[in-house]
């Protein structure tokens, strides 16, 4: 009877997986990831070194990444066939299987979409992972929140009308899937008077991290999973004189 | 010369604590957390068992906690005072000290009183956490974000109007800071429509750990630290029939 383990892995860095996550990630015979076809995966390039020799490898590589219109009945289908026979496979299987997850398995996670179908088929059981917005503000040096701020956690994805909106009610933000969305959230950013503030992070706590002003930046050529972050400046008790 | 090492905890259960933090702490001469006066304290409940027999231990306690209102001159005085003294005791210490976190020290955490005051002085390294909301989360069992969903991250010390427009406006809420606040925040889930989808999560990953539907129970008796939820519920690729 198949047992589902999926491993939250965190922002990037190995250090940084938990303690229960590791655990299971190096005593693991199956281990499966999401890919971009003909590629190593980036889940899977984090938890380099840490696999048992004889562990058995599962690639569970994407039908289609960003050829289609995510919004589209086609990218759905895709997807969900895609989902459907993973499901399938993991259900399948005669024991464990760590399914590795970057950042939090809970937080727009692929894993969510396998964890739908499976959780009421076997046993299935998922370890929280640091999320890859807080890899980034840690990148920064900086908190992101303080006191009564309040923090929107918004997708490059959205129409450039509600980010604005969003962008203007909340202290602190962090604008994920960015990528070829940049254009959008820069102009969106500088509509709501934030750009000046905002920071651009790209691979926190990974090598080749780097972390620049928004406003320096050339929106043209971001990675997908970059993030935008504003930081918030709440309430907090002052430095006496 | 002293060293500061800020090491996040996590949302309280010790096998969620990263390699990182987990190796600091376990290495820790001196350890350092803050607590209520005549308290154990969270943080270093959740690092019983961890410490080295000869560690020392420096108990920084608040000099107020919910005694006065947190948004008077005498709070914030008194606050900005005890930052300030412990800021000056660990920049005098002679070597490496660390400093536990609950949760994510970036994410609405004490510690960052002391980083404004340390970081230009000597050497901090803060090690992230996985955030208390993210416990929480993953003690419901179900994922709290998907496709475009925005996350908004309130907390119940805001004004009853300002917590109506953010529910409405965003997909998925995490209301932190509640405790006495409960019973406003559970009328402005009711304005905002959301009550209904509303939990409330006590002690999340921890022993004790308690999971209820907001409406369901008594505001009057809530912990400061409980976190109340709403889960998203967007873009998916649906299961095929």
């Amino acid at each position: 009877m198949a047992r589902i383990i999926c491993a939250g892995l965190g922002p990037g860095d190995p250090d940084l997986i938990s303690i229960r996550s590791d655990r299971a990630i190096r005593a693991a015979s199956h281990v499966a990831y999401f890919r971009k076809e003909g590629r190593k995966g980036q889940a899977r390039a984090i938890v380099e070194g840490m696999l048992r020799p004889d562990a058995v490898e599962l690639a569970m590589e994407y039908p289609v990444t960003t050829e289609l219109p995510f919004d589209s009945p086609e990218y759905n289908d895709a997807l969900a066939q895609f989902y459907d026979l993973w499901a399938e496979r993991l259900a399948a299987m005669p024991g464990e299987v760590v399914v590795l997850c970057e950042g939090d398995p809970f937080f727009y996670g692929s894993f969510m979409h396998l964890y739908t179908r499976l959780k009421d088929r076997v046993a299935v059981q998922v370890i929280p992972g640091i999320t890859g917005m807080a890899g980034c503000w840690h990148a920064t040096g900086t908190p992101i929140t303080w006191g009564d701020d309040v923090l929107s956690v918004l997708m490059g994805t959205l129409p450039e009308q509600d980010l604005v909106a969003h962008m203007q009610s909340a202290d602190a933000l962090a604008i994920m899937k960015t990528g070829r969305n940049l254009p959008k959230v820069r102009r969106a950013l500088e509509t709501a008077g934030r750009l000046g503030d905002a920071w651009l992070i790209e691979r926190g706590t990974m090598p080749g991290e780097r972390v620049a002003r928004l406003a320096e930046v050339d929106v043209a050529d971001c990675p997908y999973f970059a993030i935008v972050l504003v930081h918030g400046h709440g309430r907090r008790p002052e430095v006496l004189e």
